[in-house]
């Protein structure tokens, strides 16, 4: 799995750790809704959430992954449901505390350091808040190097590190705890209580050691989620944000590669609520020629672009739109017709593509009739 | 709430406790599959389960309400999903020890006895099965006095004892452990999650006092089983087993009062098995007259009987099904176009008629248009 080596500046420090001061966490949650390619819902609503928590609750620590002791407890933090539901429903106080709790009673040891599940709108900055109430460190790692829709979707169940025990809780602090040694069943599990739960809830899982954190998470994200939304800002003073998104992800050693596929307006979308997910599609139509189009299908996160028949993208890469201007990341649910964005792509973590990952997040398993190839093995283009 | 004082005989002891020998475990699952008012599964494959677990384990001690101490641990155990499918899959082995385990392991303290959640068909055998196994008594008692639906609708709910924490274990000991103060609720996240394990799964809750067991249960209702059973076999030697079932349950102090409200064929019959539960309708006709008709609904367990607008029985009241020649009681997934039935309506326990109690068991709460009439109230009315 690539390691990325932090660019060091003024606010971050080495080793992964990090502190939010200034406009970093504005930054950070804008980066990280682009890393959330599409998914994970409002990154303004969970940047409110991480700010009201450090300021009655301090800022928590963020440690690299090395700072972790082998042996420590480590327990991933996320939020559950459909986006446009999330961006509804005000969770994440007591019910977070009580996640957390309940796993570490049900395991039987109390828990050193929490970890996001995924790099991506409301679950990159959920954890802050979780830290942050807990007064427990989070760890600058994630499970995904990204968003998915599905909790075995995670880079430690590739490697074999079980999801459960797995607590979700609503907001009433109705709770269940999960047991199975299937990940993927305890995502069928987790999404039918989800769904009794009005598809939102928040949820503690993945308890692994320390060991297991630095073999079996991608590490570093959330500061690549950092960079990348400082990147956006920079690029918008030079005149192209977009493309200091593509320079800045094509640097990184967790990405390497990405590529701006389509610039145009949303002339169809399909969105619907269902089985705790945001389900459909979109079309969008070049700004000079209406019959140059490209498709997007999404389930909760973007997973495939095509043009007609080719496909210029697809899971598990990213994909991620921004807006034509600005470069502000466009999550699923703010996607709106005749909205002007920029498509573009993204070389998922090398921990996304093995065999083991593959079996759980290629085209087939979102239901897609592709296999995956990598966007570096995809022919390029762009309409501008 | 009415208290049973058994008619001894010589194979069942004073104050409720019991013992099953030649017949009686035949005899025992007949009259729970007739209380079981169609719901609860095949009685044939529950009585073969308690013999297996008997033949394995040795017969457990079934022990009345007064053998509890005021402090003892009781937890319920039960079968929960779709009768149609409970026929079909093999459970209650190690998923049961798994259930009543796992809620002690969250109690912190050892279960000292298990209850039936209702006295019907497949879950008046299964805690046979599950104290065999575990080597602890049974009380003589069930939640229900009956079987209904929903895990929400027995007394302890009634009565203010918490449903939870409620472990629900399938075939592949997968669990999943929920917590709330609502027990409606419960039954939704479980009712959810039992269809994620194909709508057959075992489960454990209501952990307990012993004087909440007294106060709060339906006492008695194993013996009453029994006894019915007996009492259909009986009838069949005097020549009308349908009448000796009315004679029985009128003279029972659990029940109190028992009416015949029809003969006739099945000539139409609606069931599907959706979202956990069996749900539907049959039409029946009169031998002698096609024109004379009785309605019957069932969601599980069969609540309403209606002929064109008068309503002849409605839930929480019982609605058998039974056998026109032998009075075999016939469970919802036996029932079949062209058979020939008497349908047996009987007041439910005191218990079920509480205002508390028509909270969660009211026909209203089943989606019909209808307010509770208890079947003493409601005009008389045979077709034979």
């Amino acid at each position: 799995m690539a390691q990325y080596e932090t660019r060091h500046t003024d606010r971050t420090l080495s080793a992964g750790a990090m502190t939010f001061s200034g406009d970093d966490l504005e930054d950070f949650a804008r980066g990280a809704a682009f890393l959330g390619a599409g998914g994970g819902g409002d990154p303004y609503i969970g940047r409110l959430r991480a700010e009201a928590a450090i300021a009655e609750f301090g800022q928590p620590k963020i440690i690299g992954v090395d700072a972790l002791a082998d042996d420590a407890l480590v327990a991933m933090v996320a939020m559950l449901g459909a986006p446009t539901v999330l961006v509804e429903k005000g969770i994440a106080g007591e019910d977070i505390d009580l996640a957390a709790t309940r796993l570490a009673e049900r395991i039987g040891r109390p828990i050193d350091a929490l970890i996001p599940a995924e790099i991506g709108g409301v679950n990159s900055t959920l954890p802050i808040v979780a830290a942050a109430r807990l007064g427990l460190p989070l760890v600058n790692a994630d499970g995904m190097g990204r968003a998915f829709p599905g909790i075995h979707m995670t880079v430690m169940n590739f490697e074999g590190v079980s999801a459960t025990p797995f607590v979700v809780v609503d907001e009433h602090l109705n709770t269940c705890i999960i047991e199975t040694d299937d990940a993927q069943k305890a995502e069928e599990f987790v999404r039918s209580v989800a769904v009794q739960m009005g598809m939102s809830c928040v949820c503690s899982g993945y308890a692994m050691t320390g060991a297991e954190v630095k073999r079996a998470t991608v590490a570093n994200t959330m500061t690549a989620a950092l960079e990348l939304g400082r990147a956006i800002v920079d690029g918008r003073r030079t005149g192209d944000p977009a493309q200091a998104i593509v320079d800045y992800l094509r640097s990184s050693p967790i990405y390497g590669e990405a590529r701006s596929l389509f610039r145009g307006k949303i002339v169809d979308l399909q969105r619907e609520t269902t089985r705790g997910f945001s389900i459909g599609s979109c079309t969008l139509a070049a700004f000079d020629d209406d019959t140059v189009r490209m498709d997007i299908k999404f389930q909760n996160e973007h997973l495939i672009a095509t043009q007609g028949e080719t496909v210029r993208a697809v899971a598990p890469d990213l994909i991620s739109l921004v807006d034509a201007e600005n470069a502000e990341p466009v999550p699923v649910e703010a996607m709106r017709y005749g909205q002007r964005v920029d498509v573009i792509a993204v070389l998922a973590p090398r921990a996304l593509r093995t065999p083991a990952a593959l079996d759980a997040v290629s085209p087939r398993c979102f239901g897609l009739d592709h296999d995956y190839t990598p966007l570096d093995a995809l022919p390029a283009s762009t309409n501008f």
